[in-house]
């Protein structure tokens, strides 16, 4: 089902006067009349049955509710059967084109990711690191502007948070902080066995952090391995061709996901 | 690693001159050197060990050896560590617009799925009925052509087939004709209880054809849902948000592929 994500500054307000793009989303996007309802989440991921009371020329005005847990919404559009709960995984994906990364991003949130993170790795044929503030600033925009718009279009509950800067591969590890099980995916042989997606989460508790590294299109040095895997990373290996960035992300967050909430609990 | 896909003409030659593209294609793209080796395979799946003899100006010419099953091919670039088996994997695609067709096909055929076909439904909102028969040929020949670009850059050693031709809904019963497991992805609830993509393929055989059929933007309507189960197909709930066309098929067909590598076998 679609829903509609309050303003950043909302507070719980009982009516709510959106303006300009806000208003047009609902009244001429999803076509919303007087007196039809759609549920609404607020920054924190809090539901609100929101209804439309009034439309202006270029605003419109909305009474909210906070929605029982249960709370059935008229909405216009069908209910997913599926409330959760979703597994807390983490996206760590190394630079790509501008394109591409929007994708990636865009999909991640889509199937209910909790945070996404840049990183910057030796292949990286992306590098941001010479670009003004003004241009990466614009750059993390575009990126939230994707997870807003998956957010309301896929229904997740998931409030999908974007890291404001790219981390690079050597502070990754103070970054993550050991929280959870950090995977990285690499699809040549590390000297040692590498361990396959479903043994690595049989037994994890459900609400581990899950952090998913996925490398540029050159992969990682065998430096960059070692590093990561002396910090807590552990090496997967995919059984599967040889993915681009694009399609890698997915494909582990997609199994990842499946094994989290299917196989085991 | 990348690989070269031989021309449909190729049938075993020792020698074997390309030009235009193809000679393109290695020379440039690849930068591949006399002397250098790539690995190549024809239209059937079988490797061959392809060495460069020699570069004209707008042709080369490739000896051409039977790889034995282990032959260490000396490319260019790393090997990757899994080299199957791979699921058999069909995807049905109901039709969407070109471009997300195209990126749904490539993903599909990276990650090593036998076949795709698109399907005609009640709610898509691209229809094919009434192309010219050239202009759906020309649709058929740029999917064929991601398919095969994707091939050689993911080293996939399926070799990825596309019906050519769409299949309506209402006649996929008798094209799947009950060869395996066929699931449709259905996220608003049936009146009976649905299976998780875990417990249907827990104890499948590996080799059975398993057709993932995935709607379009608009669903499947009841009726079609009815026709589908009625025809032996299964209505599967996935554990997560509403996902978008060219998401639910590459989340489906990840998670079927891990599922059945490391799961259970």
């Amino acid at each position: 089902m679609r829903q509609y994500l309050l303003p950043p500054g909302y507070q719980g307000e009982s009516s709510l006067v959106l303006e300009g793009k806000e208003s047009q989303y609902l009244t001429k996007v999803l076509r919303l009349k007087v007196g039809q309802q759609i549920l609404g989440r607020d920054a924190k991921g809090k539901r609100y049955v929101l209804k439309l009371t009034d439309i202006a020329r270029h605003s419109c005005t909305l009474s909210c509710t906070v929605a029982e847990d249960q709370d059935p919404v008229q909405s216009t559009d069908e209910l997913p059967s599926y409330q959760g709960p979703y597994p807390n995984l983490i996206l760590l994906q190394c630079l790509c084109k501008g394109k591409k990364e929007e994708q990636i991003v865009r999909q991640a949130t889509e199937i209910g990711v909790h945070t996404i993170a840049l990183v910057s790795s030796r292949y990286c044929v992306t590098d941001l690191s010479d670009k003004k503030e003004s241009a990466l600033s614009s750059r993390f925009d575009r990126l939230e502007a994707q997870i807003k718009e998956a957010i309301q279009q896929s229904g997740s509950p998931v409030p999908t948070q974007l890291e404001r800067k790219v981390i690079p591969l050597s502070e990754l590890p103070t970054w993550w902080n050991g929280r959870g099980l950090g995977l990285f995916f690499h699809q040549s042989s590390r000297p040692h066995q590498q361990e396959t997606l479903a043994s690595l989460v049989r037994t994890l508790p459900f609400q581990t952090p899950i952090a998913v590294l996925i490398g540029p299109e050159g992969g990682f040095s065998d430096e960059e391995c070692l590093f990561l895997e002396d910090h807590g990373f552990t090496a997967v290996l995919l059984k599967t061709n040889i993915l681009r960035s694009e399609t890698a992300g997915i494909y582990a967050l997609s199994a990842l996901q499946v094994l989290m909430t299917e196989s085991h609990h």
